[in-house]
């Protein structure tokens, strides 16, 4: 039995569901994959507080240096962008291999990372990143390796997809329920990482790098959140047939552009991808020979993330047996894609919901502003509003350039009998 | 650029498929992995007929054999259990790594063809076995190797889903469906291996092999086939909440005995699973510590297949090139399950249709029947039958063993009031 040294740095919930992972399940690893992952060391700064998990004393230390000396992975969980680099490149530079769930510090700092990772012959696997449990990366990196891949779509942030699915099925509006997901423990009290489509955004970048073989950064990605979602719009999709999710898009035109962009989106609710629901994530990737896939599990959680991160232990400690470290490179080999579509040339179909007086006239301005930038409507409803001198239009159109949608709903925005901004949420018909 | 040569022996639908997917996609293979498979050999019988792929001619032999040794990757895609399974013990034994995509031969002989490529330190990968286009095999292999795996649950027949998908949509009973599938090209003029559940029986051997650590060939497994559903069993389980779907189980108890069973199961409408349709397959899987997951693809095709194909072969590329053949063993390390259940033990919830004649007293004797063998009823319903002098009883069952139930429908078969067998499909609340 081939045996290898495993070192913990962040002893947080993921952390010690990892060595809870390593030391309940040594045997059934073993028994399946002839290696033996053995827990040599957890560093953290606190190394008292009783993470609800027994890990033998002599184990924990508040020296991550000594410790990253002393094994051959390095299981880098403290988060954040900082300390989490200095460990990962401390590790690298010590011609460790390094798992990771850091998905910030990837989108953010990845090729850094990863150049240190091929100089010093080390794997860095980051499974864990993105999508919990659901070995998308691996799906994406190996699986699909014989495909183009034209188009990914994700709902990857738990967090926004629970807020998402209880305003839907209670109807309550955003806020009260962000608030009782604060008060549950699915939201941060400072929810804006989550909420505002960050997080999301960080794992977008990832897929997209992994798709396309380079690492793109956050640059390149349009990100917006679900703050301005509202119920009446949530209520509004469900009659037109559409869920509303926070989703990461990526795609690739047969020209080789890349569009990388998270936002709210109407897709349809028969579709495999509206049915998920709570905290669970999926992710559909549809390649030219694979044709439409999907992958779904929980996003996040000790045991999840911990699921995901053992795996990558297990795949590097199969490299380290066979001495066969850097058998997968870190994608960046080659770039395969012409250039980062900005936001402005990004094609949709869109939903606005415009708020206006009830004067006569206004729905021929909203027409004519709409015709003038040459957005043609699929269809149109006009609602009467809370106070009854408002109504509310609710605008679906065809398909038009983002630049042409915006510069229109400056316009609608500028109308003296249009009570609040537009709102817009995109529609994929996936 | 590092180049290692693949030979397909089997120039069928999948054959061109995957010589197309190599040819095509050199490019974004090599600029991902920095590896590239090179096609150096197509061997079939008939190398004349046009399969709609591009293949300079130099390519095409008739001589399976001289191809094997001159090759790194040997593709087995003739199918059947006899020339297949020589020539990949040909391949093997010569020392040449191996990918298929043949269940019904792993399932059989997969003991002893792992068997082989271990002695000749070979690899020998079949994604494409199981879910077409869908990384499963990858997925519980390597992903999710951490876990214990309590459960899995497959649609991996394309066929039926797409039999008793039409029959639910358009209401049509299952005869004239599967004549039209026939005719369509999605069903077989012999339909057995697909119908009967053969086909998913070999997957889910395959599935439940590689969770449990031991080759199980066919014998444990309990098979039965989508004939004997009728439209009505589909409305009545509409109306229960369930949808109908040819599925295999696999199952580990707390106590480490498994089960593996394919047959028709109701389940709950209102799941991922119940939402795959059609044509697609779908893969559930639950690990203690991923929590549950499902993957979700095409399951079949000349595209889908080559996709799984193709991965395979730059896996073994990888192998090759950094000269870390057996990275993965063949899941023969050591076995993880107590021992086999009888199907006789299996528990289950039952929905039973009892077509009786309209006399006073038979319900009471069901009943009776039911109750001497342990059975007790969750919910019952009588009908009118299409004859006004039968009615048609529903039964649900709460949970029980298999064995109870047989003994019990014996011997409602036996009582004189029964026009027919009685039509037995088990419930899976998943």
């Amino acid at each position: 039995m081939k045996e290898f040294k495993v070192g913990i740095i962040g002893f947080g919930t993921v952390g010690a569901g990892v060595a809870s992972c390593l030391l309940k399940n040594a045997d059934v690893i073993a028994k399946r994959t002839g290696i033996t992952p053995v827990l040599a060391g957890i560093a953290d700064l606190d190394i008292e507080t009783d993470r609800g998990v027994v890990v033998p004393k002599e184990l924990l230390t508040t020296d991550a240096s000594a410790m990253i000396r002393n094994v051959d992975v390095v299981v880098e969980l403290i988060g954040g962008t900082t300390i989490a680099k200095k460990f990962i490149l401390e590790a690298l530079n010590a011609g460790k291999s390094v798992v990771t769930a850091n998905k910030a510090l990837l989108a953010e700092h990845g090729e850094e990372l990863f150049a240190a990772a091929e100089k010093n012959n080390a794997d860095l696997y980051y499974e864990a990143s993105v999508g919990g449990g659901i070995p998308i990366i691996k799906g994406l990196r190996e699986g699909f390796s014989g495909n183009r891949i034209s188009r990914m779509y994700g709902i990857l942030n738990g967090t926004c997809n629970y807020i998402l699915t209880r305003m839907e099925k209670e109807e309550i509006d955003f806020a009260p329920v962000l608030k009782d997901a604060q008060q549950l423990g699915y939201a941060e009290a400072n929810p804006s990482l989550d909420i505002d489509g960050f997080d999301t955004a960080h794992k977008a970048s990832i897929l997209a790098s992994l798709a396309y073989g380079k690492w793109l950064g956050m640059d390149p990605v349009y990100v917006q959140g679900i703050r301005d979602i509202t119920l009446a719009d949530i209520k509004n999709a469900d009659e037109l047939g559409y869920k509303i999710k926070l989703l990461a898009i990526i795609k690739q035109s047969e020209q080789g552009e890349v569009e990388v962009r998270v936002h709210p989106a109407m897709i349809p609710k028969t579709t495999q991808l509206a049915a998920i629901s709570g905290v669970f994530n999926g992710v559909m990737v549809t390649g030219d020979y694979v044709g439409d896939t999907l992958f779904y599990g929980r996003g996040a959680g000790r045991e999840a993330t911990a699921s995901a991160v053992v795996g990558d232990i297990v795949d590097i400690g199969r490299n380290i047996v066979n001495k066969a470290a850097r058998r997968i490179p870190g994608f960046m080999e080659g770039i395969q894609y012409s250039r980062i579509k900005p936001m402005d040339e990004v094609d949709s179909r869109y939903y606005l919901r415009v708020q206006v007086l009830d004067v006569p006239g206004v729905l021929e301005k909203v027409a004519g502003i709409l015709s003038k930038n040459g957005i043609s409507i699929s269809s149109m409803l006009q609602r009467e509003g809370q106070k009854h001198s408002n109504v509310t239009m609710l605008i679906i159109t065809h398909c038009t350039k983002e630049k042409a949608i915006r510069s229109a709903i400056a316009e609608i925005n500028g109308l003296p009998d249009v009570r609040n901004s537009v709102n817009l949420i995109r529609i994929e018909d996936i």
